[in-house]
């Protein structure tokens, strides 16, 4: 078999058959087939497209290119979550803890944030004490004992995966569907969930800028999961607005906090109520309808949060800083940024909202950049809002008055406002599953 | 600029800069592109192809490349010859001393065969003695006393276009238009002629199948010497059946004698005069009509034999074997092959033509391989022909029984032998210049 003859047959509109497929991605992580020849292949992917069998084939090489994880040794149906990357995304934090004060295991290997949209280990890192780098064994424990657990990847997972994005970053071949669709799969699968809920954003912060696109995305990650046994759900959630009001670490933390005490801002409370449900649907609690009653209790009754103290505790975070807030790490400085003109904000640019909070410190440009726990936004005024001239804004936190300068310039970018005032926009746009497409409020 | 940000323009159908398009060439013939990025964007380029004025730039910065030869050294319009490769292509050995013997220079540096199509350099070195390793002085000497010289290519000639040609090689990107006509004219445009004619090959033994593809590139590379101030002109000419009955170094070389002595097949010599005439009328020697007039009296009055004779001594070669075949070194042992059915030979595949001389051992299938300068082919039966069984179809030369057995063997599959005449084809299809697309027989 010949590396020049699948490229050629992609290229020309074929379909490449699984020898094909296994011969490429296991002689490009073993280094026999060589950057240039992988990248004429995925430029020729980005044009053609592949099919559900190609797609499905190409997931399970690479999920099996490196280590599978082995979760049997955790009691119950584990069900994974996966965010597809958003600004001010907290949900992990409260759906773990939530889920499991319902007795359904959680165990989630997560990311670090990079670029414009944070990661959840980074978010939990801003606890003082907790720890993300724990290895296989406590981690089953604390799932047993505790019920949750949210660590940093262990082992060689996915190196497919890691050797094939370093390419498609420098290739301009990132934005094909089923090449990221069998990113983002293989690792899930890889991962040993037995159940996959997708939250897939879409909007002015997110990779899908429209609906179609992260339902077209979605189905073809549902269609995998199913394909090799996996129960996928996709919900379509917008990111065309930040997640709730804080951005940065230990803000999000806070509130986090508060969508599990019930003083969270409904839209963001809404949301998390939405993914718990369907994570608990998908481990077989009951019918959806059950399950977000279900969730509200865990909220309202105060076992939500009471399951978070002990997750932080279990790894081994400092757990008062959930009740008093003063504990994080502070901040060396602030800022009120006002509004200049009166009106509606018709619009706001998501993605630029998470630069500006790079720019404080929350994030990362690049893999070495250090991360400030106390830096990031605090919104006041999000789409929808009516203001005034002089009105609050948002309020920015970092370490220097540059940064402060800089992300000042940036957030002012974000905001578009208008004498109009625009449609509500729903914070859930539909719901992907083997049964099909469902929209919400349709 | 950043090349990430050029493969994704070409990606989303845009058109490059010059800008552009100058960072992309030279930085990967200084190595500052890596392989992966330039073959991402040669298929992006697959894809979505480039426009005349982004050819023009991408031929015109391959052939600054590297050096640029001066011919100005010669006296006279410099006119120069191109074929897109075929099977039994001899004319250069037949049109250089033709043109040479009426007074016009031909300062001619050829390549050597690979895959199933000869080179010219190789067919000269079948003459003993004759070298094709002249240095430029020498070449401009003999080309000024003599009229013509054919040798290798000197020096460093568009670097550009042999790396990147090679990345084309392997990554299923050879076969896009304004890739190869910028290999092409960017060979040409470096090499000095004033006036280029081109042989654009079309058919079962050429890279262009029909004649509305080789139409469409003639179009593109007569666009691109325009642009650059090099009168084009180029014919599109059959490759259907292999040009002239020998297919082989030294057999060619007989062949191309014949046509100068005007003994050779029609077809054969009305191919060399009208490439000749073309060539005189580029140079300025009158109509059309009136060159391809004088182009046969050249072969008749027995002159244009004789610029050859002259041409080969001044090469070193010696020249009695063009009057005396037994002096070529002979080959060990030859074969006749014989049909087996009757009926009409309906078509050919000329390129499998090509690989059973490779067999014989008349051409290379790697860079490395040596040439024997006797092995080929003698055809006695062709496109059109009347067979009966037993007739004779072919002699075929080499230096071992194998070498026989493999070559008849694939002979055997170049023959698509019918009980239904086939219809004729022309030996040439159109001839396109700037006044645009002229139809023979039209």
């Amino acid at each position: 078999m010949r590396m020049y003859d699948i490229i050629e047959q992609k290229r020309n509109g074929g379909v490449l058959t699984d020898d094909q497929i296994d011969f490429f991605v296991n002689g490009y992580v073993a280094g026999s087939i060589p950057d240039y020849q992988a990248s004429a292949l995925l430029m020729a992917i980005f044009y053609e497209g592949m099919n559900a069998g190609e797609t499905a084939r190409l997931t399970m090489d690479m999920a099996r290119s490196g280590d599978m994880v082995d979760l049997s040794a955790i009691r119950g149906v584990k069900v994974d979550k996966h965010s597809t990357g958003g600004v001010g995304d907290k949900t992990t934090l409260v759906i773990a803890p939530l889920v499991a004060s319902l007795g359904v295991p959680v165990a989630k290997m997560s990311g670090r944030g990079l670029g414009h949209t944070g990661g959840t280990l980074d978010k939990l890192e801003s606890i003082p004490g907790l720890s993300v780098d724990v290895d296989m064994e406590r981690f089953f424990r604390i799932v047993n004992e505790v019920g949750c657990a949210v660590i940093g990847q262990t082992g060689n997972l996915v190196p497919a995966d890691k050797k094939l994005y370093a390419l498609r970053d420098v290739t301009a071949t990132v934005d094909s569907l089923p090449l990221i669709a069998s990113s983002i799969m293989s690792k899930k699968i890889a991962s040993g969930a037995d159940a996959i809920l997708l939250d897939v954003k879409c909007g002015s912060g997110a990779f899908m800028k429209t609906s179609e696109d992260a339902v077209a995305l979605a189905q073809c990650m549902v269609d995998l999961g199913e394909e090799v046994g996996r129960t996928t759900v996709a919900l379509i959630t917008d990111m065309g607005r930040p997640l709730g009001r804080a951005i940065g670490n230990s803000l999000e933390v806070m509130e986090a906090c508060d969508v599990l005490k019930g003083t969270a801002s409904e839209d963001l409370t809404e949301t998390c109520v939405e993914l718990a449900a369907n994570m608990l649907f998908l481990a077989g609690v009951g019918s959806l309808e059950k399950c977000r009653k279900t969730a509200r209790t865990q909220i309202s009754n105060g076992q939500g949060f009471q399951k978070l103290h002990e997750m932080v505790a279990a790894q081994g975070g400092d757990a008062r800083v959930l009740d008093d807030y003063a504990l994080f790490a502070q901040p060396a400085c602030s800022r009120e940024v006002r509004s200049v003109d009166g009106g509606w904000v018709f619009a706001m640019d998501t993605g630029r909202c998470g630069i500006a909070s790079v720019a404080l410190g929350a994030g990362r440009a690049t893999k070495e950049d250090a991360i400030d726990p106390a830096a990031g936004i605090v919104l006041a005024a999000k789409t929808g809002a009516r203001i005034a001239p002089g009105d609050l804004m948002a309020t920015l936190y970092a370490n220097s008055e540059e940064r402060l300068d800089e992300a000042e310039r940036i957030l002012r970018g974000v905001y578009d406002i208008r004498d109009e005032q625009p449609e509500p926009v729903p914070h859930f746009f539909a719901r992907v599953s083997r049964e099909g497409v469902g929209r919400f409020g349709a």
